[in-house]
């Protein structure tokens, strides 16, 4: 963990039910940032094609440094360095049951919003979880779980013409230094660091906040991002402190992700 | 109505519990930007020793179009135009509850947010309805009651030195004229219209994401609005349409609002 914090990355970024459109997004841009992505599915012949199929698409684009991406079952996935996982709702329990124990002390990424849609727009699923985010950290209680990436749009991540320059990603978690790893992965996408949004709890309103979002998207006719006027856009990690939401160091950091 | 859409803007605005620091805020900005405020309390002599204050800090700061700001008792600030109600949230039924005659027909402004604090920060108070918006409307079913003014704090509207600048305002409603209206409002304070953000429904999540907000500017020492880069800066109010979200034309605008 300290290498991360050190300004080093995760050697290997994993994908769970990446073959959806926001996990097919987020392993194109972190393979085009120069990151080994394995993209994860139930069914590992169909996420090779997919991977495949994005690969094809992403090319070399001028990088000396690209990374790769490969598609595999969600098991073989979920044995990166950093773990997200881009489930819907509905499949989390599916997808993360399994893993449990190859889960194991690892940093996972709630992407998830649980959103459904109807004629008036997106709107917030009832669900006895406060937020998927929470809703994976009881699942996986021997994981340092984080919430990250619920306002960065599937079509913004797939649109080669788009840039995220303009977007922030909020992160948010209980454990200080798990965070700290997954706002440095962000610099990948948007070239800042993600801002610290404080506890896992937040997840509850920046994931249901995407309803609003695509609600303010589909009427401009954009594909927008939330930003931060004041939130300085040079931050470093070290800005912020493990303790200024009471959250926990690492106690559990293990080898597996250094 | 129709003269609002054209260009025109409300004679007077009210703020009801103005005396906080969000309503004084907003009532401050709105006098600076030329409108004749009226700030409210149950208390109309401590309204009135609050406007006070706040106009001697306001002064003529050069403008030769300056607006009026004056403390009154609840039920006069009522008879604005537009009414604006700042109230804490376990306030809001005191408050409307023997204003329901006085504010029929009137376009209504919710920016109450049901936060708590405690040493992590703020959160979402549980609460039967699913908004302050919602319940708002439901407390006054013959107002056009919009959503608003949610994630500009305190302390920036009420900073001397602080510009709106860079942040957005967020309008949300299920009446479009009554929205736009008070999208047109919003160009007084940001210099831009407010955002259409959808449905009255969406207020759920726009309220609780100030919750996330709070933490964000606790955590980095500013205080930030939020934004949206791809929203084009200058947006008519006529870009979107009544029909958009299966939202309702006013059906009973009455010559109070003309």
């Amino acid at each position: 963990v300290s290498a991360f914090l050190a300004g080093g990355l995760p050697q290997s970024l994993g994908v769970l039910s990446g073959t959806g459109p926001h996990g097919r997004g987020l392993a194109r841009r972190f393979a085009l940032a120069g990151h080994d992505v394995r993209l994860g599915s139930r069914d590992a012949v169909r996420a090779a094609m997919v991977a495949e199929r994005l690969m094809a698409r992403v090319g070399h684009v001028g990088r000396s440094t690209a990374g790769s991406l490969s598609g595999v079952g969600n098991d073989e996935a979920a044995q990166c360095d950093v773990v997200i996982i881009a489930a819907a709702w509905e499949g989390c329990d599916e997808v993360l049951s399994p893993l449990t124990g190859q889960l194991h002390g690892k940093v996972v990424v709630s992407c998830v919003n649980p959103l459904g849609f109807d004629a008036t727009g997106a709107h917030r699923l009832p669900t006895d979880a406060p937020s998927a985010a929470e809703h994976v950290a009881a699942l996986l209680p021997d994981c340092r779980v984080v919430g990250a990436f619920h306002h960065l749009s599937a079509s913004l991540l797939l649109d080669p013409a788009a840039s995220l320059a303009g977007s922030e990603v909020l992160v948010c978690g209980d454990r200080y230094e798990a965070k700290a790893i997954v706002r440095r992965l962000c610099h990948s996408l948007t070239g800042r660091v993600g801002i610290d949004a404080g506890r896992l709890e937040m997840a509850r309103h920046i994931e249901a906040f995407t309803a609003v979002l695509i609600s303010i998207n589909k009427q401009y006719g954009v594909q927008s991002g939330v930003a931060f006027p004041q939130v300085p856009a040079l931050r470093a990690i070290e800005a912020t402190g493990p303790m200024a939401f009471g959250e926990l160091p690492d106690l559990h950091s293990t080898s597996e992700s250094a």
